[in-house]
């Protein structure tokens, strides 16, 4: 079938070559003339506007939309609607805010467009292994679209069965999921990083642990009135090589995963991490994560100190931190203890 | 070669079996004669006490311990010491403190006994899978001991190579490092469990935020001086397929993982959870690592986050809820809300 | 001057008893005809409906609306208007959130009416101890209610003046605040509750901490493969008395606080607090600050995790404990251990 | 009576001074001559070494010790155990381990010398205040000394008595109290001190809340795929007063206290905190509190996130946010976006 695609980043080129390889067509098209040309080079139909781009498509139309999440989504949402007709077919690609794909699909429907959110995860290496598929939205188009989906996600080889699940392969065990009504993909894609943020800190707190377990010998013991004593530096003198603890927990470990691949393959690059400055960025499933769970009443403590450390990676603890200094200043006349800057 | 064996609870009586497929040869001890009765049926040799075990192998003698960490570890290696000579080789296979590890290693040596430290992940899988071993110890011993580790790990065809490895292939890879001096290899192991805490947490809370996205429908908007009422119930309308949600995470995912993989394969068995009460126990390895990032300096708030949650879902948290009940009362006259029970 | 009353509640009560007593009058009005009067036989005036109450206060009318937040605030303020006149000022001194006192205020302005919204803390206590109140909205307004507000602050004398401040008594020094325009009051008051949760969790688990500082006698050593041997029992062994050791704090201690002398209080009571379950409600300010604390980016692990605990008093993490349970039951055939119930 | 001091620090000067108004004799010593050469020149008896000290006593001695934790108390305590005899007794006041305290007192026991550990909070403000006591240890010996816990302690009257305490004025009334056996005070006082944590992180959060409430109007709603676009721009338009909110939460309100007024204080100084980096300490009572916790399985997520923003505040988390940058980078190639430094 054929499949429109707006906005060819990172993912969105991918999200093509992948369905071309599965013997769909595409039309393209980016404001960046030069992204459009790249996969023209590769055989891809481009457009130069996206009235062009829905102009080579037959109806019923299906375009995925696949930029920033909030306003240029928004904004190349509208454009493209003008340009779609009764019975097309959006699929809202990007980390967008689940609400915001709610009030998109009721404004399309006015038009009798049908939008999809669909939660897309699998990064700059989906080409390769295919895409994890949260897919909201209207039944039928989902129905219409499903060959798009299937060739993007994994397929159902890329593991093992479910034990408990056998005869007709489901379509969640190829990869991809109808969750339900519009804003559920996006939904069922936000709670997906916010687990995401949880378990990447739970990983880098654990590699923090192991990289001071030589304090013992590197700090020693000197305490005073500001800075408590170590109480065993014996049992922390510990040199350990921590890329490969991270390859020993690649198999047969109950952490195994692929974010331990990846941070295995991180620590080979560079096992001091020094490319890094650790400024963490967020773009806002992990907030709107815990925001859920606070207008649910659900206690997520893990996803949300995880939140709390991205902020705090970027230095946005820094007046509180003040005021703790201050008040101990206030109550004990204890001065700062000087660092090499925060 | 020979490897003894005392303990063959779930972990112990799998480890032989791994070894015994390997080609090796095993002598095998347990308190309960119906476990090494089990074994010796499956053509293993069986011993009635510590000292026939001991009788049964050649010098230098390995000797793998896999019982309750603690006091049980303790004695069993100090009985076991009894029955061995100088050069022989203990194993500590269990999840004990790498203090005590540390400990009792020096108290071997006096002896002439080396005891390697070995933290073992796989649990009830890693007769097929294989297990991921972190070992600590004189690395004189390591070397003696290695064949086993190796037919014990799970080889690295288990995964594809990590990016930038190449070239002879690393014991890491194949699934077992020597971590370090004396407790290394428990202190690696321990840290591993504290992110398995966290990232079970993480799961945990993210399915939980899933399964209340309905309350939209099911608790409506209503709130009264004690309760917040819903700001937006027309965002929690999702009735969510728990099963196949994580079963779509499985393949792609930034997530995918071995706990992603249980998980579905426990919502087959059971969607709503409902063989489970709730009541997490936990055995060491997080509150140790919990306590070594506190005495490293190390910020862990994810990974105590997820500790307490453990302790919580035991109602350890009953006093303090209280406590803060009786604030509420004598400030605001709040009484509190009948519920169906703590 | 005249004040209106709307909501008689424990707070709205001792609001007009306050201000009576400052020599100001008071028209009040309830659903509840008997809270009318009781109030009515202390000599307030009283009135059976919204126009009633309105008819009675000369122009410009000030009323002040003390009723449970969200719909029921937005339908007495509606109600209200439309019984006022330009010029009028409406006091919104409930747990509103502070985003529905900037649509009301708006929405009110059309009509030339002013909203005020006033966060309000001291409750059943500020009929003594007096009211601190955190205003906002139009400037001109504030300073017409201003003797309201100076009538129910504390006043300077119930503490010692800020080293630092002398001349002239501040408003703030009185207990009351103009914070800034419409919602700046209820976002004060937000992060003033949100800053409660947070201590009110703090002293808690500390007292938890205390409470359990016996374990080593009553519950001993043993471990098993499900549960953490007690490292230190020997350290554990204090029986201690929880109702002198918070008599204890209130003076000189640096937590001293009126929520220290409220546990003193409620300890004295009830020493093991058996009068509570431990059921612990949150009425939305605990939420809104946590929210806020995510949109404006501000790490807040401390209110963040005051809040879940509220969510977890009250079970909601069960879904959640059930799946770390099934994880565990999964990789390591760990069954639940049996306990007393949830 | 007479008291010997050892430790002329911040606290010890001022116990000295508050024991010698309430009509007390002291002897001090400090390695620090011009430390004793100041309390000389108020009257007070000096010595020049731990042996003249005691020898300015009649016994039974009763000697504080005010000198930083650890391995300082443990040999200043020594050392002046020799220079003691059977009966006397010694008062450790510093924030020493309750551990160590336990194992110190057992030591001194074999000569018949008692150790009280008094756990003393009140920090620079306790010359006008009082101290906040909290002892442990012998009985007899705590009631030999209790005249000097007397004159340290506030008295009842720095407070209001608490409701349901009538009669005669119990001990813990006036400010100090016998918690229990050695270590019982330092205990207590540490559970302080985690308290404290806990309090001070979350009045620090909301101040941050509230300095960050204008980020509507200075940071604007721009967002790309490393940030979330911010949602409610128009919500976070507040320029707020801190030393007026601080100042207003004085009086009346829920979260009034002693660390309220100590901000209100630190932010009339300094309005913007700037005389901070915010580099904070912690002394160790912090970390003893979360172990216990973690020990006793009490669940204590506030506290310990209140630790770890210290560790993080001293930039202890750098690791592990490199770590999390990498795995982003990994598996969505997305670069750390530059900030201005960490």
């Amino acid at each position: 079938m054929q499949l429109g695609m707006i906005g060819l980043g990172r993912m969105g080129a991918n999200l093509v070559r992948r369905v071309m390889r599965a013997g769909h067509d595409c039309v393209v098209y980016d404001r960046d003339t030069a992204a459009v040309e790249t996969l023209v080079s590769e055989g891809v139909a481009g457009a130069e506007s996206i009235a062009e781009l829905t102009s080579k498509l037959a109806a019923p139309r299906v375009v995925w939309v696949m930029v920033p999440a909030g306003v240029i989504t928004h904004t190349v949402i509208a454009e493209l609607a003008d340009a779609l007709d009764e019975g097309d077919i959006v699929i809202d690609g990007g980390n967008s805010y689940y609400r915001d794909g709610v009030r998109n699909a009721e404004q399309l429907a006015q038009q009798g467009i049908r939008l999809l959110d669909c939660g897309t995860s699998g990064g700059v290496w989906g080409l390769e292994r295919g895409f994890s598929l949260m897919i909201g939205g209207d039944r039928s188009a989902y129905a219409a679209a499903e060959p798009i989906f299937a060739a993007l996600a994994p397929g159902v080889q890329a593991a093992e069965r479910t034990q408990g699940r056998d005869g007709e392969v489901a379509a969640a065990e190829k990869g991809y999921l109808h969750c339900g009504p519009s804003g559920a993909g996006h939904f069922v894609k936000m709670v997906h990083n916010g687990i995401e943020y949880g378990m990447m800190a739970a990983i880098s707190e654990g590699l923090n642990i192991l990289h001071r377990a030589d304090i013992g010998v590197t700090e020693g013991v000197s305490g005073d009135a500001e800075t408590a004593p170590m109480t065993h530096p014996e049992f922390y003198r510990y040199d350990l090589d921590l890329p490969a603890i991270a390859e020993v927990w690649r198999r047969g470990s109950v952490i195994g995963s692929w974010l331990v691949d990846l941070t295995a393959a991180a620590l080979v690059e560079s096992p001091d991490l020094s490319a890094f400055e650790g400024r963490v960025s967020d773009s806002g499933e992990g907030r709107w994560t815990a925001i859920a769970a606070i207008e649910e009443g659900v206690p997520a403590p893990v996803i949300t100190a995880a939140l709390s450390s991205r902020f705090t990676s970027r230095n946005l603890n820094e007046f509180a931190d003040k005021a703790v200094s201050a008040m101990r200043k206030q109550f004990g006349g204890h001065d700062e203890k000087p660092g090499t800057g925060r």
